[in-house]
């Protein structure tokens, strides 16, 4: 009797409900209306309890961001040092620091890494009755890496040693902390990432970040923010401190030399040609013969630390276009070997210096850039130094062909590097008495083999680091000199007329600053050693 | 009967001479055959004398040019420093010094005028029966003022103290005197007229040669070897010492930013273009954005000495188109005070320095330039700090009109220094709080008046040796401030990307290294405080 239908429910519904499936949904019509009320009931309370902690937040005094810093007041509070703290368990303190990350446990907990420089220290916020509430760990959890904090806490000794940060035998129980400075950018990379050794990324199973060089050098602002490069730049400056140190300590006076000069000279390297007024000058390669006149001059022992240009289009890991020469240049009295022991003296001096003083920047640097220390010989005998020919001799000996010797090209100063290791253990050498035409215009000939010279080289991990020489100060030998190699005496008149005035005789040498921290350090890239490089391709920033 | 001829000689000849013409000739023929004879005789007694005496010069090996110094020996025989010899009287000392002057008596005796840079000794060679003969003292009266030697001699005690010379109470008895180098060319001027000061060729009834600046500055390398100039750039060095020397103190490290940049930027004033590879760059106004990128790179504190390049139009006495900078940036805490009082005790510690440790270079200079001691306040109050609007009412109390000081141009500035000089008895005071409109875009505008900033300007007798201030860290800010002075944000791309990262309250200053020599010790001139000056004219030597 009844008709099929396509739909059976709506069959069934023309039939109206069971009895029972009419309780059933009225069971769960009951149910779902008090589960609705029941959540309202609960959000309500939650909000008002939300409510009720915002109102009443007894912690809101001791966190939020601090409005633009315009010098509105000075109430005097001194600041603290994060690599002191070690010594002040239990006291309270006040200290600026970045947020270099942070780690949220739960919503009553939050582990701060706190940076200064080369140093990190752990911070910790747990929420208690007095002092730091839920929404002041909600508002620190969410602060990005790379804030600028001003916190006040109590400094804690932790139950186990926190081998993440340096400073490791305390922590910071916080109990304020405020918003000096936020990034307002995401960032590019992370400061773990950019910290992070090249053989711990090979070497792990996990896979990490690796931050290229370029990358890098683009975002210089935040990768110089590394302990490491903390570091590298704490010791760039150390260095230029021993360099002047010791050479004020042998009655060397700094000088100044101009950069902009009129005419583009001295050798053949390429110059920066620069529009000045009305015509043209010139950026100095080297402060070479300006150091050179103030010796004519009676100055007798001058230094200087300054940019020198370079434009060569040499794109290499230890070529750059603008860097720091720290040059000098004195008077000899007998010999040109007094200028040369006086620049080996001065290395060790620097080397010494380094070990002695700067362990903590060399140890962080390493941890990064893992290198054998940097070694050189203490022995009476002193430093190695070889001729020109017992260089070239050495490495015929190691299997190289005599006729392409004349020079000693990149590649074979490193396997000569290599070969004096071996033989001598020593990263540190010097080679003497160049031949003439590997020389500029300047050199002193040897007084008796005509085609060699009174020069030398200085090499660091089988790199050159310092080239220097006896200078010619006779100005009729001079001339001729600069002839020989295609120059006009008379392009350089203001030079030349120091040696007419008459010179005494004099020498010195030329130190690339970054090449020397580039491989003490065995930074591997000369661009790691200079804060913001400039190359043929770069400029920025 | 005689023809008249045009010469009445031939027609003398023609007759022939008479009697008494002939006796009288022949008499006269006679009388000159004989004073040839003795002439020749003479002569050749002189020479056979001379020749004797050379040949018999028992003092040969004592003087003469040395050959060409390439360092053919080394005897390691030490030389003496003269300023040292008046502990040394009784000995036997060798020097190398510069013949500034030499004067015979005679030709028996030859007084020295020898020069080793801020020191003359007098050197005396007599005649003598072993050491010293006749033709060695003719030898030494014969070389050229600024010949370098090589003298030997025992030290004396004179009869009188030695008014020319700096070491007055000792001389050189010579033995041994040999030429290491001579003047090719005449001197431009003598040593003793470029030394000597200005009132002195005024007063004087003597005419003296007075040599002009540009005369110095077109053959600066003699010029360099007065004594005075050789006093002024020892200054120069300990400024620079005494400089870093304080700010070592205060935890700060050095640091070097490249002067190639990719942008002319930072303020109006005009920079260098620099041809770098297929573009262009452009020479650093200063190291103003690279160094707050260092503090933006958390360095926290950080100075750069170097070069800084104005490509403005400027002939006066204090502007330079290239000069070095001391600049300096830190991070503050609380108030930029915390900036501008550092800098304060960084000046007061280099004046103290300058007074305590360099009195005799600054007693030389004083000599050729006169000057009222520089005078700074030492009293509990310290350094006089007024505001700008203070400064203003100083000004329009001693009479400016009010309404030309929305600045204080060079003249006022002065005036003020003479202001405050009269009341205050000081030399050096501070001016704080400048007008917005008179500071570049990254300066701090003041929490209370945004027509003021948070900057100050340091002076020395009148005239600015620094300018600093509190920066803008905060982006918006930052941004905004570009846009109202007409600066596209974007155009500093890799500046404004330090401050995007998160960057701490901070402030600085720039000083003129140059100026703060020359109105130390009232040059006059700031060519004077620079050793290879150059200006909108100048570019050699």
């Amino acid at each position: 009797m009844s008709e099929p239908t396509l739909n059976p429910t709506e069959s069934t519904e023309d039939k109206g409900p069971s009895k029972n499936e009419l309780k059933k949904r009225a069971k769960e019509e009951e149910k779902n209306r008090k589960a609705a009320e029941r959540k309202a009931k609960e959000e309500k309370a939650a909000k008002a309890k939300a409510a009720a902690e915002d109102a009443a937040d007894f912690a809101k005094q001791y966190y939020g961001k601090l409005p633009l810093h315009q010098s509105q007041e000075r109430p005097n509070r001194p600041r603290n040092d994060v690599a002191l703290l070690s010594e002040k368990v239990g006291e309270n303190v006040l200290i600026r620091a970045r947020i270099q990350t942070s780690r949220a446990t739960g919503n009553k907990m939050v582990f701060l890494m706190l940076r200064q420089k080369i140093d990190t220290i752990q911070g910790i916020l747990t929420v208690d009755e007095e002092s730091v509430s839920r929404p002041m760990v909600k508002w620190v959890a969410g602060l990005p890496d790379e804030s600028i904090v001003l916190v006040e806490g109590v400094v804690d000794k932790p139950k186990e040693e926190i081998k993440s940060a340096t400073v490791k035998d305390v922590e910071i129980k916080i109990s304020q902390i405020h918003l000096i400075s936020a990034p307002e950018v995401r960032l590019p990379f992370t400061l773990d990432d950019a910290s992070r050794a090249e053989n711990e990324i090979e070497n792990s199973e996990k896979q990490f970040n690796n931050v290229l060089l370029e990358t890098r050098l683009n975002n210089r602002v935040l990768d110089l923010r590394t302990t490491t490069n903390q570091a590298v730049f704490k010791l760039q400056g150390s260095i230029t401190d021993f360099f002047r140190e010791f050479l004020s300590s042998q009655g060397f006076v700094e000088i100044h030399t101009p950069k902009l000069q009129a005419a583009a000279t001295e050798s053949g390297a390429s110059v920066f040609k620069v529009s000045y007024f009305k015509g043209n000058a010139y950026l100095a390669q080297s402060p070479q013969l300006a150091k050179q006149m103030a010796i004519a001059s009676d100055f007798e022992r001058v230094y200087e630390i300054g940019p020198v240009f370079r434009a060569e289009d040499s794109n290499t890991h230890r070529h750059l276009t603008e860097f720091i020469g720290l040059d000098l240049e004195m008077t000899i009295e007998e010999h040109y070997h007094e200028v040369m022991e006086l620049l080996d003296q001065l290395f060790l001096s620097i080397f010494k210096n380094l070990r002695a003083k700067c362990q903590k920047e060399v140890e962080i640097v390493g941890r990064q850039f893992p290198a054998e220390e940097f070694k050189w010989l203490e022995g009476p005998e002193g430093t190695l130094k070889l001729t020109f020919a017992q260089a070239v001799d050495l490495l015929v000996e190691d299997g190289v062909d005599r006729s392409v010797l004349d020079d000693i090209n990149t590649e074979n100063e490193k396997r000569l590097g290599r070969i004096v290791k071996g033989k001598y253990d020593t990263d540190y050498f010097i080679i003497d008495k160049f031949p003439a035409e590997l020389r500029p215009f300047y050199t002193m000939p040897d007084p008796n083999d005509p085609k060699l010279t009174n020069s030398y080289d200085f090499f660091m991990r089988g790199e050159e680091i310092l080239s220097g020489a006896q200078r010619v100060h006779d100005p009729q030998l001079l001339a001729e000199r600069m002839r020989s190699k295609g120059i006009d005496p008379e392009s350089m008149k203001g030079y030349m007329d120091g040696f007419r005035l008459g010179c005494p005789p004099h020498g010195g040498g030329g130190i690339g600053l970054e090449r020397v921290l580039m491989l003490f350090l065995k930074l591997n890239n000369i661009r790691r050693a200079t804060m913001f490089p400039r190359d043929p391709k770069r400029l920025e920033p």
